[in-house]
């Protein structure tokens, strides 16, 4: 089994973290390709640095057609909607794989991402995916998200903080890291607070597995249908949908 | 007062359409100016081809930074939060446009959109703006987008006929039509059928002309901020955010 | 164009204010006309003074049926539902107007209103427009309406202040006036907060010649019905529902 | 224990069968005071009948200030809110006081009333007591307030359809009546169908016999604080509140 | 009228005060019957708790088959939905019975509890009776339940903390007591803080008489129909549902 | 690592069926053990079965202690929280297991389960996850659960007509097999269908295993702490949580 685990900002130190986490994660028979594309933002942090990611992202799965699974491995889960549509394959963002297990194991939990202009974004998340009310609060660490590759920043030190208020404030029985780049202290941060700790990229990686191993691909009726034959003019127009083998397969085939 | 309106798809035709449409409803004194991208999908139908038209539609607000506001001409919004980043003038949605002002003129509506594959990006939007509960049915017409644009295709009847299920079964008492290429045929549905059609390019443009008039402007406190300076790689590196006049505008002076 | 705003209390200074915001935000070829019942409370706080100040407003837009549309000028939006089924012209409550036009250029607002009996009555509100989601506290400032019409009352700063908690403590990205009365302390306030600080007043007025420009009228279809022809008894025989113009005209003819 | 039942609309033989069936629930204790109003509308279809029905029940309740609880006889619970300041005892509205009732003896129960117009008041209602999620599905029968009066309207067939159609299509497990008119009907359709029928007044009449003998009065907390001291003008001059026996008497001492 | 109250617990100090609690909110023809079972928890402080006072609870339903109506007499509603299917008549759990009241007289409440380990049951409750959005907020008072039974526990003054928190952070209007044991607390409690205090074993009993006295039965369309009849092995053989009275009844002669 | 997979009801048939449904989606280096309790309901069909069938679930933990992860193989997700108080290693439900994987690969599922009766346990257990707005509807086949058992008896067809259903009538992108007994037909109701087709037992074992190798356990912070030591009378005295293992174990060492 093979899994493209796609970081979609262009900054290789994070992408070689995040490779890291989902080898990690990762069983035996699991093959992790962790890439970023060549074209976008640094970091993505808001929703101006999301809209330039999202081409980037669907040019990796693009160009590694034949996966079995596919990652979208920062926290807004930038371009999942369009990634879906772009493939069969499971494709999983690993904001809602967080949420996913973590309403597993537990009654309610917070989230602790860097910014406080990303929290709009996640809190649509939450509301869109149907887990908003298992989520006890969004919060914010400002943390900036490269600070979190560079040591001696402080920055595990305000997220822990973070975490001591959402335990007492918000009843949170779990904690949610809110970006790719915190995959590194879950462990450490769970110990600390005797919590479950999730980090979204260690998640992503185990529900593909899984929804790989039971055949289970995404539905190709309704919003993630394979996109319609039609040019895309100028810079976009490799990317213009066609008769290709993903049209002509019809809907039947593509189901698990 | 100049207003940019912004059809993210590369389709002239229908750009033109959309202009007409509104500068029917611009009120004396405001320019309307209509453009689309050069780079991008044809049409929008469905999450991968909202993807390809952002950055274009961002790329157009960049053009014309002297804006008073700005439209985003496609019904599914595409873009809408990341163009608000992008500027602290009004950006205004036709979808969302025609929601709001529906909701001020009839207890619940329902949207009559083309393609079934669009209803679940308009159904989330519907819940982000928090007007799911005024809509009582998103429905689709199975009308292809640029079948619009040709005359004798049959498009206005099954339009008509999807409105009269939305009047017979959803208790409907507004319908909201949910594509920038149906502009033309709202006030002869509305004849047609007694009750109120909205098309949203006019509704967007008097929402321009409202809140540019009581000099109201994107609040740049939390998740529209704009961009954090940082380097965008590749194809996007005339994108990233310096800092230049937004950024040394302070929050303050960017506030209505 | 001719726009009805209309004070449901009886206090004649309030009245003036309203009238100066309202003509300070309508556009060079609208007439603003501002009336309040000559029966019914001095100021609406609470269901109570609501009950009372209803038939007055219904008797104001009565003895102006011509108008292009009609303002409820009170922020609790005092007889709204009523006063749509007393004319097909468009009804704008200062409430709804406010939260709107909040909607579309912040992600989440606050609301800072007079009293604390007030706010059960707003929070009514937000969730039957289904802004609900978009507002983040509903915030009283222990202000009396009436104090706002005395200089040197210490109401400002009070507002001022509860407004600092709102940014601080609810995330809010702009700000709702919640009082009809507040409508001159709107543009202060945001240079002062350096947030947008939305004052209904001129919002309502800004969608009436929105929705009058667009020929948008309120649905006959459902609950804003024209009321069915009957007797009313002592005090309101004269709003007896009669087989008029209102009635005789079918639902075709008023939509847009 | 004294219970005021007030009919809102001004049709006697409605107030009539209204006060049968409350005395029909009433305890051997309780008597039981069926009233009306003397203006105000002749039934009530619609929220503009309902803004002339407010004072005449507040002026019913004021003619009668000694009772231990009163009801609000139309399924609207119009002018509910109202009352409950103008009072410390408790008010309960006919509307409610089914669906409380309901929810304790099935799992979802479907509405039938008169007129669709009538709907979305209900369901704004339904909203905001919160039992919007018990409630499958609320449908109008078609049938006139006052037809529910005359003998041979063919109304009991018209709402014993609807009810079919509930149970079939809703999969409702009660069926509550929506209009204080079909009072009489509940037993004969209850049995007629094998499923609970509840009819309001019936209902509110046990509430308001429970709350009493447990002390329990409306909190004076919050919105239903009793009105602030000021003018009423006019037509309405006789009920401005005043610092008579409701004002001087502490929050404390209104508390149960 | 027979009433039997069943505490699920097996603690039988507990089972007379909540008797006491009863007897005192019947009237004058009702009989109260308090009774706990035999196997079970001497407390119920979380979901495994629960579960072993179910069959329990079950059994003592079917010792006194011919009563009129039941109580559940814990606040977590335990085993409601089971022993709703086993019989016919009128079963209220006493923390239903108490929301429901609590939101006739007054807009919101809090609920003051045990321990944080019950919170997330009563959520879940509040959720699913569709009362969540009259809750301000459930709050522990942190005092175990057996500890209420123990004369200077210092419990009577660290809930009356607690309901001040409420009343001051909240925005509570009334005060529901989140534990059978807190019975006798709550006319003390109503007096000391001016606002209704609502004990959920009076709520109950009030709520069982008048669904009694109206003939209104639990719907046995749905989800509290009958057991089918089927074997039960081991422990269980004697719960085996048969084609008994219960099963033989047909839904027409259980309806009211 | 070692999953018990538990059936809660008593037919033996069924925990085999379950088994071979287990093992078939487990990895290589997985045992599963199924089970089912001696003493309980011969199938789940309703809340009162579900009572009876909790005491067994939580003995056959007790009995195997030892075990990495814990699956509940009933689709009303019988006693899971209970279960999730007995022990700090995973339990899933099958019920929740199908939902989330469900949402990772269409916008919404719908459900075909057994009887109309167990509808309304679903439906509140979508609402308590979170993942109700997900699911397009619940649906009853009308087939009862040992039914599944009897070769020849129809089910498959009435089940695969129901799906038909679904996909018309709901807009649903994938379906979810309502019950344990159906956990065989989901590969040929996929091919037919051309969508994604749900078995929860399969859905839970892989998200079992995701959980144990990522080392994440139930969170024993809030809801699920272990029961407090205190005595069980009777029949369940066996099973009175003591200052054992679990107990002595600190919340800290039993978090990932």
């Amino acid at each position: 089994m093979r899994i493209l685990v796609i970081n979609p900002n262009t900054t290789a130190s994070m992408t070689r973290k995040i490779g890291v986490a989902a080898v990690a994660a990762a069983s035996a028979g699991t093959e992790i390709i962790a890439v970023n594309p060549e074209s976008g933002p640094a970091s993505i942090e808001g929703y101006f640095d999301e809209a330039f990611s999202v081409p980037g992202l669907i040019a990796e799965i693009r160009k590694a057609p034949d996966m079995d699974a596919y990652v979208v491995a920062c926290f807004d889960d930038t371009g999942l909607d369009a990634a879906r549509c772009a493939t069969a394959a499971p494709v999983i963002g690993i904001g809602e794989a967080a949420f996913h297990l973590a309403s597993l194991i537990a009654g309610k939990f917070s989230v602790v991402t860097t910014l406080s202009r990303s929290v709009p974004a996640i809190e649509h998340n939450l509301v869109k995916y149907g887990l908003a009310t298992r989520c006890a609060k969004v919060r914010a660490s400002d943390v900036p998200v490269l600070e979190l590759e560079q040591p001696g920043s402080g920055a595990r030190h305000r997220i822990s903080e973070e975490i001591s208020r959402a335990l007492r404030e918000d009843r949170a029985e779990a904690i949610v890291l809110g970006c790719a780049g915190m995959t590194d202290l879950a462990s450490t941060l769970a110990r600390e607070h005797g919590v479950p700790v999730l980090d979204g990229v260690a998640c992503a990686v185990k529900l593909c597995e899984g929804l790989v191993s039971l055949g289970l691909r995404t539905s190709k009726v309704g919003g993630y249908a394979a996109p319609r034959e039609k040019p895309f003019s100028g810079a976009y127009a490799s990317f213009s949908p066609a008769e290709g083998p993903l049209e002509t397969a019809p809907g039947k085939a593509e189901a698990s």
